[in-house]
């Protein structure tokens, strides 16, 4: 038979999921990276004009979706964006089920597909909420994975976000050349609703990896999962840091260099939407004020958007000049533009 | 700290949020420029291959993002085109608000981003018809330009439509080199449902500025609001055109040049549907027939489209010789290739 | 008037609804061209960088908007994709009808635009499952084709499906370079939905073309339509092969070359769901299984995806070494390269 298709079962050694699966020497070159292509700005070339990227969501985006637009696009990439609420059929992730529900098509023919067609596929599919084992494990973004024959970037998971801790770590990089010493605060938010801990998962591993000193905020109930933070303290004590918790957000927003909010749903209630609900609006004091940031060392407000103002933070915060965000939002280009490199060969 | 943004304040003088606020020899460059790309037809240049625009659509569109689309592309930049009911957060235009209902994300945020990653941006905002100083003002498109830092491109508003416009004045312009003298009819048109009033608006400033010999035809209850009409008075005392009002459609369509049909809300019930519903239905018999059309001076029929078929115009019309709608939606492209060049440099 | 508007009226005569319309040279023409471009695999070029293509899509898709990406992009010319359920009008297909109801636009005024804008314009149109003989006469996209003045190209009908047979000829020219005396067998299988028969319709007549023996295994009350069946006798005469049916599954697989699955709801009830869904529950074991394979001589299995496992073919077979589905999709690309390239001139 003459079809033959090159399977490149290596490129999935390329795949981004998470970066707590990945070398030292992977982050740091694509740290350097990211640094690099900030320095460029703005340049559109030919380079992988023979590249082609597939974006997945599962769930909405905006700075997601435009910023690997314009990564691959300006490296000359061609990308497809799908969205499975327009037009796309419903996916079923498990394995060895009888397919007579809902869901019309198996990720392993999805991905299989878009593995011929494409040199690369990025997915975002975001935590279900109703399974914490299911979540833990990311196990739609792996089965999605596990199907594909080339790399796949995680465009944020049930369990990580890895575009935005290393867009973040080129924001941090840029503001802190050496982050020892430094004061980081991962406070947590209320929110109206349950949102899942890829963000947190990521930020704090981040933080501890920069080699900031790194306290995490939060109420009672809203600790991070024990192997989060296992891997953070690891990372932490390799990189000269240090990680703590506290429920004191005032205490440690007191002399701190970075606030970074995020509102999330903790592993304690995780099953139980009620109970989390019941408990997450007895925290609803939990918001970054002015008061709060004139309480640092001429610290930085960082938040990885979408923001509800005057819910997670305050506006004036936000619309002060000691915000990070739209910084945050525009290193993503030059991060995501690090990550295609990596997967295409630098 | 090194992160430099350009923030390019001075861009957002080059906005087109509504003809009414530019000026003249704006509005002459850029029809001339529309004339010029008219002549053109289908060009594919690499012109302005280091430019992004982002198109984003709170509303369905389907003239509007292909000509977007193509005039970009034709143009050389690169376009991401964003639906909100596909896959984006729902945004908040109001000020100073708890965020804590169903909009996820303030158009500080979005519009911030956006203008950091796109060299302009086009958005579709239409009416919401439950308040008329809102759509009066053009609050959520004004609100969103006001936290830009490149140049918005109105791709319909409240109350403007200013691409339909200006391709209108160019296929106009095509059509009759000197309009003075030239008598032009905007119809009000009867429709099922309550439409926004920014075509009118922006039609019969359009028609006063090209130097018209205007009649608005429309029952009693659909006036155009008076700040539209005394603009559109001086721009037609300027042109040596003259506006008018009448009740009589049959009357105003005698010896015509230009019939131009459309169905809006007008003022008199427009925070009260079903007022406005009850009077709007008894004036189903404003529809444009071939019999009005013979009884024009060769006059030629225009809609900014879509239009439903027999209920504003008869088919006999839209099938006919006589009819400029497609010419309209084709003159879209042009029109916005000399916007676009306008905001990215002639 | 200036304005003027090249119509290529004769770009109708490039238009692709049907395989069955079209003449063999062209039929062959472009198989060989799909076979040309699978050699090249992916390559990306400049060639038709002056043409561009929208895409409408009225139902779901991801092989069909993903390869027509590709193809159309690797030619190097501009692609639209519109999704009708994110941010579009609803269109009117019947003519001479008042729209007063939730229909916004014609189809006439959508084709007439849409062919202004692009050289080519793809078109997905399903079945409606509700008129046998507005499927039959594929009344939707022949209403849009007659309204468009440049060629059209069927992403799927009501009744046809000529990309993927074009894609699956290639596939099976490339395993067999003579199909003669080898046995296709296109079985029906269970689906839990009732499902257009475009697929099964181009599937035999492709089959037959190719001068397979062709055996149609369906349980009574799954025949294809009289005429369908004709066109792919005389196809078959033509080729050397032959053209069969039986309700006896595990006799046609018996020896056969190719097992291609696909379920259908029949001519018999078709107006009728309960009665349709009633009829096809009692065939639930209309399912490729291995032991189906088995008893083949070495036999493929096809499918067009997306497939419901462990419902029309169990995992075993799907994640075996004797299926093309993946090859199929993949061929999608370079078949439909083959359909433009006719389309802008070889």
């Amino acid at each position: 038979m003459q079809i033959e298709m090159s399977p490149e079962i290596d490129a999935r050694a390329l795949s981004l999921i998470d970066w707590s699966e990945v070398g030292e020497d992977v982050w740091a070159d694509c740290l350097e990276a990211t640094l690099r292509f900030s320095r460029e700005g703005k340049r559109w070339s030919n380079r992988f004009a023979e590249k082609s990227i597939v974006l997945l969501f599962l769930n909405p985006s905006l700075r997601t979706r435009c910023s690997m637009e314009l990564a691959a696009g300006q490296l000359g990439a061609h990308v497809t964006t799908l969205q499975t609420d327009a037009g796309l059929w419903k996916l079923c992730f498990e394995d060895g089920v009888r397919m007579d529900g809902l869901e019309v098509e198996h990720v392993r023919e999805a991905a299989g597909v878009l593995s011929a067609y494409y040199d690369a596929i990025g997915i975002r599919v975001f935590a279900g909420l109703t399974d914490y084992e299911n979540d833990r494990d990311d196990r739609m973004l792996r089965s999605f994975a596990a199907s594909s024959t080339v790399p796949v970037v995680n465009m944020e998971s049930a369990w990580a976000h890895p575009c935005q801790a290393l867009a973040d770590a080129g924001v941090l990089s840029s503001l802190y050349p050496g982050c020892n010493g430094k004061r980081f605060v991962l406070s947590w938010a209320y929110h109206p609703k349950a949102l899942p801990m890829a963000v947190p998962n990521s930020t704090v591993q981040m933080a501890a990896r920069m080699g900031f000193d790194v306290t995490i905020a939060r109420p009672d109930g809203y600790a991070l999962d024990p192997n989060v933070m296992k891997t953070a303290s690891v990372l932490a004590s390799f990189a000269g840091g240090s990680i703590e918790e506290t429920t004191d957000l005032a205490g440690a927003c007191e002399g701190a260099n970075v606030i970074y909010a995020k509102a999330w749903a903790g592993p304690l209630h995780y099953e139980d939407p009620a109970a989390e609900s019941e408990l997450r609006a007895s925290h609803k004091d939990w918001c970054i004020t002015s008061d709060l940031m004139d309480s640092t060392d001429g610290g930085k407000f960082m938040h990885c958007l979408p923001v509800r103002r005057n819910v997670v933070v305050t506006d004036e915060v936000l619309d002060g000049p000691n915000t990070l965000h739209i910084h945050q939002a525009t290193f993503r280009i030059f991060a995501q533009k690090a990550i295609l490199e990596r997967c295409w060969g630098g």
